[in-house]
């Protein structure tokens, strides 16, 4: 039997993403009723310059006040696409004190602060889905919180970052620097104005704690996540890569130690063979690999930002969380029961590529082969490149080491008479 | 507060996948407990060869009577590993009668009669959920039905069967014909001792029937789904395949027709170019792409078979059917609402590489092209290669035309004088 009653729902925010969502409640409105069970309808829009509305969005649903909107009291679903923290925060928390449910694709807010969220969302029997937060339209955040709920995730590693993937891929395909490769994403609209958020690695570093929370049960703090972002990549770093068949990556790696009881994240760039699945992923693509232990390696690929992919994943929380309503249940919630301790970087164990500026004399290869030696950290191969003025160069690539065994390694290399300077090091993943 | 009374758990079947779903009930039953919010125990495993019953499966917990265990009465949840239609179909029919909800991993079942199962978990307010019939524990079917059920899926396209996908992945690598790639594929394991069911398409089929319907929010049944093998794939087809930078994948096909009134469901072996993400797609290993109006191209990859991983989608399942038990709650059921057409494969519109034998003879050409152009079929590119003994090979590429034009084509092409046969006639898609 169909409810007559419809649902009603309250959109913060309409900028890209929110425009879509408003655009495909009305397009497929029939759609959506037939799948919810009743018709959702939209309340009322929340923005912030009401002069900027776009076209096809109804005048009378706009309002400037959205903490009335949310306190309205007969709101059954609050969107929330505004992003940042407040007043995201605030909005949030009243609308659930005020019997609403809520679908957000606030990244930033749920690293920074999910536990509050979903605490608020649990006190007052409420929904809190956001799909949309992680990996724009990919299925990721449902598969990891249900389709897997019954396996083990040991890791969870992927790009998880459409801005700074389109810099690098720009960089490796065009041989271009890094501030070239940026000025043309600007350009292109995939980079923004103030990219600070993109390339510093904060946006993939809270969607990292986010990944890392729900597939190991646990809580991850946007803090506990080791951050590096790609301003400081070169196209010498992509050349040498290159040849070594590699290619540069901003990578989200979270991972659960091998004796279970800790885990790890971290957001860095890192060089992965050429023949590794994410090595393809072009553009402002995302993709991401779960490996669980009974599942095995699966992965997710999709376009990981834009207006209309966002609004698809936030569409798809609102059917489920209309559904719950209609049906008084509630959908997962937090799931942090692990509890488990989140070790730092320097306990972090995988391969290194040391980009080495040297003396063109005999003997310092063996000097540095010394140094990698007494740190404990074993060397894979050595490529020695002679150049002008007696100089040359020494890529060594290593086997599994812990960050901190390698950090002293460099600090130890850096003190050698021979070794002129680091020219760089990165992490080498996906092998 | 957790509820102490623990929720009961049927199993039939304890072959492969059954005894690893529970090997892991047993083994993280604390997890499982932390994520359902009560523990689920295992009350009953049904088997028909008790003696056949694997090491670390509880003995006192085995029964060789399916039916008196489903209608025990206090068996809140059946996990259905059997696989078949009877005595599947009935075990499940009346486990709903008897207040269960039911886990299947059968996709002969629920694409022969899937209409019937939905109808009694409707009836008896109970839950069918079936992940892990298509694609093993890659998340598909959850994605379809949840993530995706906002916006509007368009295409579903992808290798789902693991038996047949090693086997032309070693014909494509070894050079070697059907016959031996799949003794090959019997001597590993990867096929079975009647290997009818995979290699003749049918297992494809079935779970192609599958995902049109969740996809598409529409019934398909078997029957509607086009279905051809790769028993007559030869090596020729896959050099020819190689030579053209394709190689040759069983693909499960199903479309929303372009004026989104009818759907086309199809199951046969094509060419796809090599820098498709699916001609990467090794061994037994399944992916899928599905492209929706809002979110674009998703792509899902992982191991679509084997018992960890079909168990792996089991207990995802499992535990999301325990959550609704507890919550009074229910799962999306089926959404059929759409009532789409199916068409027939006459209405495919696709590309085709037709492999002609023709005399090497002036004018060949001119009245084969003649030929294409009379039945409205437009070529893209033409090979041809001279041989010994007066004859010749003709490929052609065609640009899009329906399956009954291209058939009518390949009739009147053998009555050509000059065509000696038709070598292999093969779809192209991807491009």
């Amino acid at each position: 039997m169909m409810r007559t009653r419809p649902l009603k729902v309250a959109l913060l925010g309409c900028g890209v993403v929110g425009s879509e969502v408003a655009r495909i409640m009305t397009a497929h409105a029939d759609d959506l009723t037939a799948r919810i069970g009743a018709p959702a309808e939209l309340a009322g829009i929340a923005v912030r310059r009401p002069d900027r509305v776009r076209a096809g969005i109804p005048r009378e649903l706009i309002t400037t006040d959205a903490t009335a909107l949310v306190k309205r009291g007969d709101i059954d679903v609050v969107v929330e696409v505004i992003g940042g923290i407040e007043p995201a925060r605030t909005l949030i928390t009243t609308a659930f004190q005020h019997g609403a449910s809520v679908v957000s694709a606030n990244k930033a807010l749920l690293a920074e602060d999910g536990v509050t969220l979903h605490a608020a969302a649990e006190q007052h029997g409420a929904d809190l889905y956001f799909e949309a937060a992680v990996a724009g339209a990919i299925p990721l955040v449902r598969p990891l919180r249900e389709s897997l709920v019954g396996d083990k995730v040991n890791r969870v590693l992927g790009i998880v970052n459409g801005t700074t993937n389109f810099i690098l891929d720009r960089m490796d395909t065009g041989g271009t620097g890094y501030s070239e490769a940026l000025d043309e994403a600007m350009a292109l609209g995939y980079a923004e104005a103030d990219p600070t958020a993109d390339v510093e690695g904060f946006d993939a570093a809270a969607k990292a704690a986010i990944l890392a929370g729900i597939a190991f049960h646990t809580r991850v703090r946007l803090d506990d996540v080791h951050r590096e972002g790609i301003t400081e990549v070169t196209a010498g770093d992509m050349a040498s890569a290159r040849r070594m068949g590699r290619t540069v990556k901003l990578l989200a790696i979270c991972e659960r130690a091998e004796d279970g009881r800790s885990v790890t994240a971290r957001v860095h760039p890192a060089m992965i063979p050429l023949d590794h699945p994410l090595a393809s992923v072009r553009e402002a693509y995302n993709a991401v690999f779960v490996e669980a232990e009974a599942a095995g390696r699966l992965m997710f690929y999709g376009p990981g930002a834009g207006g209309a992919p966002t609004a698809s994943a936030v569409l798809g929380d609102l059917v489920a969380v209309c559904r719950n309503k209609l049906n008084g249940a509630r959908g997962p919630g937090e799931s942090a029961y692990s509890r488990l301790a989140v070790s730092p970087m320097g306990e972090v164990v995988t391969r290194y590529h040391v980009n080495l500026d040297v003396a063109d004399k005999p003997g310092v290869l063996a000097q540095v082969a010394a140094v990698f030696n007494e740190h404990g950290v074993s060397i894979e191969t050595v490529h020695q490149q002679v150049r002008d003025g007696g100089e040359a160069s020494l890529v060594v690539v290593t086997h599994r080491a812990s960050d901190a065994a390698l950090t002293s390694t460099v600090d130890a290399l850096r003190r050698l008479d021979t070794v002129r300077g680091v020219a760089g090091i990165m992490r080498v993943e996906g092998e």
